[in-house]
């Protein structure tokens, strides 16, 4: 079931057409192009009203800015007011998430903007948070080594989540900030939702993550080392008792494997 | 000024001799033949009353520990524990962190806990909190890559600066929580400090923290990419004005430079 649509949406999204990108998967490797020039790219996945996007983009006219947004309703809102601002330097598109590396290059973009993303609280739906090994994998095939994901959100648990995901992934994490406004963070834009947010005095978790390239040749044994023998013991226990009779599939897969 | 010794400590600390190390730097490289086995080490710099190390202790018979604090009135208490509950693999001493390479080879210990550190709240006491960039330079000298460094605290400005100083130096971050007594976690052993503060109510915070022998070859611009063109800009009006008149040393010395 879909939002009902807005009045006028459809005249509206037509007046914004000059800032609307309608197929962007053709402007793979061609960006600078419809750009004019040769200034780094960034994105914002999921740019809302688009408060923070032409907020970069008007205090930042050596950037240029691309814009995504899946919602109609809210897409037009922000492109109204590029257009309202006269912005050369901003452009909206509304890809999926998933098959960006569909619509830039590797290299083509210089940073990620992930603000005030779904946290998709539902353990079950962790595979569509932005910061999910997912998409943090699809990122390494945007950006090059050392580019940078700038992430910010009033949720705690997607923080502590994306955190953790960041550093198992391979990126190194920079500025952490569990209190973004009353941190020495100088440079914020902020957006509609963290205006309102942050004026009700809630904090705002910020990190920025950074690929380097890294690998991790170790890789943690399955049991802390200090329980390896306790578990050996254990496992001597389960060895000496009874076979259990056959009852499941699952418990005669492995028996039939030492045939 | 320090605090009053409590009555009979001297007696009390006699009595706890078996298992207090008075000179812990003789036994560098040998303290596996202390503790009798080749069973890994763990050490707790800043055990205060002992909860923690004993527990551990008792429940990890098969990890040799040893526990550091600097303050009589609590080592006491905590040793004394250690001896009502019979433990074998247990050992306390009073080094100093900052010369714990003086205690212990590299390689001779396998982990080390930090719970509850002395968040040092002012920003000129930065440098003496354990995760400050100085001591993880000096564990980098205890542990083998790999091994790790377990933090908890309740302090959110010291978990903050953690997190930071951590990624800073090269460790990898693992099992960030925010609550840990509401997280997957279930192998805690409890302080007493730990005890109280999160009966109250109040989230405690952890990480895991193992450094890999990374490097980072690249190194962060002065100034974000993104401004760089706009500082370049700021110094050109700046060139552009009169020439201040000489007033300082500073201001002489890079003026002799351009002769």
């Amino acid at each position: 079931m879909r939002m009902r649509k807005k009045k006028n949406l459809s005249s509206r999204m037509e007046k914004c057409a000059a800032v609307h990108i309608d197929n962007p998967q053709e402007l793979k490797g061609k960006w600078s192009g419809l750009f004019g020039n040769d200034n780094p790219i960034h994105i914002e996945i999921g740019c809302g009203k688009g408060s923070f996007i032409t907020g970069m983009a008007k205090k930042y006219p050596k950037i240029n800015f691309v814009a995504i947004e899946k919602v109609e309703d809210v897409i037009v809102m922000a492109m109204e007011k590029a257009i309202g601002e006269e912005l050369k330097n901003v452009f909206f598109i509304d890809a999926d998430a998933e098959t960006l590396d569909e619509t830039f290059e590797k290299g083509e973009i210089q940073r990620i903007y992930l603000n005030f993303s779904d946290p998709w609280k539902k353990k079950k739906q962790a595979k569509r948070r932005l910061t999910h090994k997912r998409f943090l994998d699809l990122y390494k095939k945007l950006l090059n080594n050392g580019d940078y994901i700038y992430f910010k959100t009033d949720n705690r648990a997607l923080f502590e989540f994306s955190l953790n995901s960041f550093a198992e992934e391979g990126y190194k994490l920079e500025n952490i900030t569990f209190d973004l406004h009353n941190s020495d963070y100088k440079d914020n834009v902020m957006t509609e939702y963290e205006k309102r947010f942050s004026e009700a005095g809630m904090p705002i978790y910020r990190v920025e993550a950074t690929y380097l390239g890294w690998t991790d040749e170790r890789k943690k044994p399955t049991l802390p080392e200090m329980m390896q023998e306790t578990a050996a013991e254990l496992i001597d226990k389960i060895k000496k008792q009874p076979k259990p009779k056959k009852d499941s599939e699952e418990t005669e897969a492995p028996a039939q494997e030492t045939k």
